[in-house]
């Protein structure tokens, strides 16, 4: 069975490739009755525009939405919403000399051993251009958990091995603001500037930077989850791990706890609430109430100009310098993405939680 | 609707609570005419027994597995396979002073706030206890993905602070018999000796260890997993964040990847094989054939005999100091849990590819 | 993958064969807090009993079910609820003698074909015992459903040949109690002699007799159903057609509808209602608060001493007599097992609509 | 959570309504190598056109199917196949009259108290104008199927209480030759005749007529079915009865079962094959091997010229004539429609079938 669906309740269903006619996203078990416009999605896949950020690659895409289907007269009807955005400016010419060639670190080794056949252009369905499906699913997510007043900010807390130096307060106070102020959205704006100097460096040297994505969720009510397998963490951890770069994902103290006692793990409670979230938001796979705090770290673009060994298809050892207009980073495209992923997975649990 | 189950085609049902008759799953999917005893999963069960370890709380737990249904005459027949373990030495009176109050880093509170009711009793569903049938049902998943050739062995690498020292070959040759040498299932004895030195310190200071668990797939043919939501990592992260005490989860480089470029971090690939395997096995979330490799970052047992802040079900202030027989870490236990899990999800990934 | 689960939010899975140790189900996404005593349970599963009615096998069932999960102190947890009915007087020895034979109008050529193997100990997982837990989690589901007032009854309507004198208004004013007249479960005291004494009639003849069930739901909101394939009579036709003897489902008018013009088999509206209900209290999938009217026709029990022609596993010709105690008509017995899969798609649907 | 698929391994999500842009269906699990053309899928699409035959509204669709995924250099890839349909023709103008107002017999009223809001336009969700998506679908499920030889025809058996005169031989050796000799796709030329009588007179009264559809499934292996709730039957039946304008569904000897006795019932088995097939090609869920055969009543047409009571929103008494184009029967529109969906189920089962 494929798996292009995500969400119980709330079920996102993507389907499309980076160099076919267009990519799109049915979106079911919204609500009905929810203002919902084109506009309102478009806000949100603008924010993963290339070009728009310093690490992308120039190539323009017009990624414009229409909604076919799921709403009328401006309103959610219950019935499934389908999303569109069709793919502008493809030319495929670039990869007709990759075709018969996998390059490392992509799925271009693994979508041929499955299928036995693959869409080679462009990475086909393996392609980040996926995500913008993704991105527009969870803007209409984020109407259904803002109604309840839950927000979602992720940023750059890592880029090249640069570490933004703020992070035990930032959680509690961060806004969508604090982080638009620089192309990296992320609110430490010094580092910002070394984290900018070092994906030069890279650009120039024909290479790629991998970095750490922070998320934040806030306002989201105690009780959300569902034992004991549909935890929350292991359903946000599924959601983000599914995103083609990440390699980890980690909530509340995450890899650390490996080091503390239970004692200063452990988040005591008192009549004012929580005084600590090692816990990030989540005990036994259900929300307490506190922020949920996520960490995923993305891998440096494989596509990357330097030379590389690999094989091509029928096992021949072959070399590979990728041309072309590349990201040098995942971030800070990513980030929208993790976001969406993140509000899919909430919207899908708030829906759940109605029906105890 | 409630998560009781993972797995597509192999599925797997766990229900139970700590203190209450029985703990079970029901295992559906499992290919008829495959040789399965009672002894057979009872062999998988016993690795995960208390007292057993040194690290494990003394209660004595007789975790007898019987089959009810799906087999005839020692072989699987294609149906459900219930599988039962009743609780013996059950006694809930220990929980009847801490009935109305919110143990810290456990799911009282949010079982609590989830459905309005809970049973206190040992932590009802949320107990470790659950795990059991997790195991149990990995011993039929087991007999899946043996069949082509497929190992799962899970080791401790780190515990209490304490790394082990062979991190860079182990994860190529390592084997149930490597790690068998000691209580810990950890592969370096020296390691393993101050660990069993910090493990009986925390004790004294009734305190509580987190650690780190490494899971080695070996033998995995390439073309596993579904994307773009049902990839194999993101499958595994799920499974694995769903027990309780993880709260990180990283497959090959991990969050090293980070720091890393992309000349780094991809895998060059020859007609020999990939020359590294930063990707842990699993690229555009579809195995390589190469070893998968994945961590677990395991918090601190929350049930520690330090005397801790808390609240009641009524929201007051409460001291809590937890006595009676509690495990010092999570470690060794939940190593059998770790295998069990990355098995069930590798045999549902074997029965999904057949269907392309 | 196999099919053993139905409902969505209330999801019933069961397990189990004929002369296997136990059969029983596992009920996820009941609501916390509902009063739920084995008794209740119970209740139900005396009334598929055989032996109580006339047209059953004399075998003594002691059909005893056990909770062993998902209640805590007389109350629903919202955790899985597992029910265990144990397999009492089993004897396989009679089917010794044709464990090479397929009996004809029974499972056992198909599940060998499906499986390639096949526990031939009566019927194994194809015997209508597997019932027993749908019956027994129709209770669980009963509590959800009575609680808005729904009310579901099932009645025999023919049989044998024999049909009911009372089929307009009986609908709207049948209880369980003027069915409870007779041991056919029959409203019409008269036909039910009548059929008595054609059940004598094919048992003296070594034969078995087919017939028909309505369903009636009363008090159901309008609302509930999900277009476009999980409608409600979509569900509903499914629950029904998964019973073993089931060859039909009509709703509301039925196969009549195929005679009737436009104006006649539309149900005119009025501010007091709707003035007839040849929809069956279903339009568009979705209820209309008026009474569901289902039918289900049951082919005879295929179990007869009469001889019949068939072959053995090799294909070789062979000839069957089939002795024992075995039920003359699926009628009455089924009747409990009609009102429990209703009853579990109503309690899903239910909870369906509380998540929009 | 909403129902807008069906199928587990060969899945279908429909998307769309009546009067919005477009209309479409994502496929999902369809293996990868299959030849798959837009020609492929429209041919199937163009049976059901209306205008092409006499019972059909005037209203000129033209359905041009569009694939946007899932393909590549004309063969399906294994990804998800998005195919898309646009709503030309559309004129909404006539439905703002009735807008207020619940149609008799129409899903208006249930959407309506379901979702609290409804798309007014044509039907909206719950138009016929759904099924086309289903028949889209239905062809990609084709190629499937008819890789292993499995062949599906649905006919008109009866139409405005006229029924054809070749019942008992037709199932085996028809073909969708023997169908297509008139527009009413009724292999009795002579009752063929009477039924367009019968149309032409409804049309004249501004009435509608019901009937009866038969779709013998030919080909088929034995061995498909997933008991004991996704058999062969429940799936068929669901999947038939998701159809708008169906009330029935019966298999093999259907109803008729109700006064058959065992002796007759039961389909004696030979060396040679069965001698009969009342089990209608399944037994205890799963096929047998013989002829899939399975009859739907469809409800005549609700939209009707004839005044007719009803109320509008607000619960006023109101009068209603449907003025304009609409089919005066859903027969034969609905064969291409019945038999998407029976091949979508059977898609799907032979897949399934595939991990066993």
């Amino acid at each position: 069975m494929s798996g292009n669906s995500i969400g119980v309740i709330f079920k996102v269903t993507t389907w499309g490739e980076s160099h076919g006619p267009a990519t799109g996203a049915v979106v079911e078990g919204c609500p009905p009755g929810i203002d919902l416009a084109e506009e309102d999605i478009q806000k949100w896949l603008n924010r993963r525009r290339p070009g728009r950020i310093a690490s992308s690659s120039p190539r323009k895409e017009d990624d414009v939405v229409k909604i076919l289907s799921g709403t009328f007269q401006g309103k959610t009807t219950g019935t499934p919403i389908s999303l569109i955005i069709e793919n502008a400016n493809v030319d495929s010419s670039a990869y007709e000399d990759i075709k018969d060639i996998f390059r490392p670190g992509h799925g271009d080794f693994t979508y041929f051993k499955k299928y036995g056949i693959r869409d080679y252009r462009g990475g086909g369905r393996a392609s980040g251009r996926e995500t913008a499906a993704r991105v527009a699913a969870g803007a209409v997510a984020q109407k259904i958990i803002s109604r309840v007043g839950v927000e979602v900010i992720a940023y750059t807390k890592a880029l090249g091995g640069i570490v933004i130096n703020r992070e035990r307060d930032v959680a509690k106070t961060i806004s969508h603001e604090d982080i638009a102020v620089n192309r990296l959205l992320c609110p430490d704006a010094d580092a910002a500037r070394v984290m900018e100097e070092k994906l030069e460096e890279a650009k120039r040297s024909g290479d790629s930077l991998g970095g750490i994505v922070e998320i934040i969720v806030r306002g989201c009510p105690p009780g959300l989850g569902e034992p004991v397998f549909d935890k929350m963490d292991a359903d946000l951890a599924k959601a983000l791990m599914s995103i083609g770069t990440v390699k980890g994902v980690e909530i509340g103290a995450g890899f650390k706890v490996a080091e503390m006692t239970g004692s200063q793990a452990n988040d005591p409670m008192t009549p004012g609430g929580f005084l600590s979230n090692h816990a990030g938001g989540i005990l036994a796979g259900i929300t307490t109430g506190q922020d949920i705090v996520l960490r995923v770290a993305a891998k440096p673009i494989p596509s990357i100009a330097k030379v590389q060994q690999t094989i091509d298809v029928r096992g021949n050892r072959a070399e590979l310098s990728i041309k072309g207009r590349h990201d040098v980073s995942a971030i800070p495209r990513i980030i929208p993405v993790c976001e969406a992923m993140v509000t899919i997975v909430l919207a899908d649990h708030l829906l759940r939680q109605k029906t105890i």
